[in-house]
């Protein structure tokens, strides 16, 4: 008995019928062979390119209701004229309404997953759970704010939630807490086993900040010191790592999301991702959020993780289209803490996209997943599947112009209109 | 009388009505004002951004039927295993039918105009003309390759071609034609009075090639001793220019096509746009082929260029969002021929087109133009208008299906598959 079977759809470069149920992928043979008579429902693939959706690593998700709040600003103006004063209105209603709208934008790139680092955690949770994408929801260390934060809210939620949803620790950066605090974030995750996620290595001035402030050699020797780097931590952006920090960093097992959009929208760097690789670094890509984005395409920050990465090493033969594809799905799911999803494979959790192969960009016929990751959008993704559950069909998210509206709304409320 | 009017559109910040006639804007004036009773047709413009398509200034276009060819390799390899072969078999008809895949996965990023350097002009031309888009189309001059270049029959449709059609030269770099080729072009550029447009500074190699082969201190010096940079040549990617060459292309008024997406995926280097601009120097994008991309949207292509400007000067507040915008609008559309289009003004030729507000990206509505450089994809933008025709509409160009059927084809006959 099949929950859907999807027939004769283009899978690893073969035709294939893929069948799931209880949420995983249960059957995967040649097309034409497997049984239809069982299945509830059936999608015809024919035209699709079925592929493992993407898995988003780094996200300040809400932040979609300030996009385009000050562009061409230096950080700190960036921050305090424009940032700031729209974030101290926030509350859990506004970030439930942002965090809604950049789910719709990430199922409509194919993405069904997102690390969080944002305020008013329960709302994201809740977003998230309504929506039916996994996420990985940070509990914050952010010396200069507290009033947004709900961690123990989130704390409190953590027993009723359901496998696609996990908590960690998200210390926002170690320029905006004490040694102390941070010390204490290693511990309280230790106690409680939750995994860590924080900004790492961004930008010249956070080094400069790990030398004069900490006497660290570099921000990632000082949050090793802080006990912060851990199998599965997640270190954000590492635009300016050594070859020592490399190393430390493939024998901690901790983990890069590599955010190019980003950096190179705020002049911050470049992720090193060929040498991380021969570092033994495992390595995923986040969008960051839509305000120093500011899409938040999956598709479109693969292209420019994997072009950054040519660059950087001076060659097109850096890091292959086969491990740009695995960073983004396998490599990336179990780095939110779903080992067993990214991958269309029997027994896997059943995380999916249909890719409409009748697009221009799929004429040639050479390589559908190049295609895909390098030139495709989201007017190619036409079905998205998380845990068995069609999400999106045919472009559609269910409740999607309601979304819209409400986020708009909450935009206005941010900016300080009253209505 | 008015061909076309389009009402309440969100257009540099304020809503308003916008006729044509005669292929151009004939009347912008606030929303509400415009007397409807004699238009021909009437667009209702209430959920749509309008704002000026772009202009692609340096593509391969018929290289969509070679997209993926050849992921990862050497450009040595890419082209004597994939890519060369595959072109020995070009013909006209496989010319036009990858060149109208092109157009039409262009008009699906809203950009209106190409500036072309591939084989069989005539082909590329006739696809141009058929599908209503501007281009210019070099005569090429390429010492190892003979065959395929129709530029005596291109010179013949001179005459006859329409004003949204132009011709140049388009010698194809200063490795792939000696001192008296490159002198003999200058020579014939100025006889015809046709402009020009050539591979430049894109690689290290070929600045040794300028420096042993040639004896000049960089190619585009050596370029300017053959007498090609004039006022309007376009020279195509300057990933490696210095501080001299950038005050030569000035005084010659050259224009640069830069090509973010191609030099960082072949790994070449960056075109130093922030430098280029305090050098007085005039900055266009172009996506190069699809072959070396791999998409063709100018949409990425401007955000490509934009962030890659940003981090090149480590500096968010290089190369202003007004600036990008300027440059793949009018400064390109004057860059191919067309100083009267690029621009949404009464007198100016009707290019424009119509963006989907109501797509989720333009919802915190703080910069709708910002929204759609940094963040928009194919999926927004529904209407196409190009010397006042509607080329595509709700997203639908006609033949759209005939287009992507003919360059399949085309595609497995380069592959040397016989169906």
């Amino acid at each position: 008995m099949f929950d859907l079977l999807i027939q004769t759809a283009l899978c690893d470069g073969a035709r294939k019928d893929v069948a799931i149920a209880g949420g995983r992928f249960v059957a995967i043979e040649p097309a034409g062979t497997l049984d239809a008579t069982s299945a509830k429902e059936i999608i015809d693939g024919t035209n699709f390119l079925l592929r493992p959706p993407f898995y988003n690593t780094h996200t300040h998700h809400a932040m979609t209701l300030l996009r385009g709040a000050g562009e061409d600003l230096p950080l700190m103006a960036w921050l305090k004229e424009r940032i700031w004063p729209q974030e101290a209105r926030l509350t859990r209603e506004l970030v439930a309404a942002g965090t809604r709208l950049a789910i719709l934008e990430s199922l409509h790139s194919g993405c069904v997953a997102f690390n969080d680092m944002y305020f008013h955690q329960p709302a994201i949770l809740q977003a998230a759970l309504e929506m039916g994408v996994r996420a990985q929801v940070g509990l914050m260390v952010m010396d200069q704010v507290s009033d947004h934060i709900e961690n123990e809210a989130a704390l409190e939620m953590r027993a009723d939630l359901p496998p696609t949803l996990h908590l960690c620790y998200a210390p926002h950066a170690l320029y905006t807490s004490t040694e102390a605090q941070l010390r204490a974030v290693a511990e309280h995750a230790t106690a409680l086993n939750l995994p860590i996620h924080i900004h790492a290595a961004e930008t010249q001035d956070e080094c400069a900040i790990a030398r004069e402030r900490f006497h660290a050699a570099t921000p990632v020797a000082y949050l090793d010191r802080c006990g912060l780097l851990r199998p599965g931590t997640i270190l954000a952006h590492c635009c300016h790592v050594t070859d020592d920090d490399l190393a430390l960093m493939a024998e901690r097992e901790v983990i890069v999301a590599h955010c190019p959009h980003s950096n190179q929208k705020l002049g911050s760097g470049v992720f090193p991702w060929e040498k991380a690789i021969k570092a033994g670094v495992k390595v995923t890509v986040g969008t960051d959020g839509a305000a120093s984005n500011n899409s938040l395409s999956m598709i479109a920050e693969t292209k420019a993780a994997a072009l950054s990465a040519k660059l950087n090493a001076s060659s097109p033969e850096a890091v292959p289209l086969a491990q740009v594809d695995r960073a983004v799905t396998q490599v990336a799911a179990a780095a939110l803490g779903f080992p067993d999803a990214g991958e269309i494979r029997v027994g896997k959790e059943a995380d999916c996209i249909l890719v409409d192969l009748s697009c221009p960009l799929f004429a040639a016929d050479n390589d559908p997943n190049a295609d895909f990751l390098y030139a495709g959008d989201s007017a190619c993704v036409d079905t998205v599947i998380c845990a068995g559950r069609i999400l999106m069909r045919h472009k559609e998210v269910p409740g999607e112009a309601e979304i819209i509206a409400a986020a708009r709304a909450a935009a206005r409320q941010l900016k300080g209109c009253n209505r």
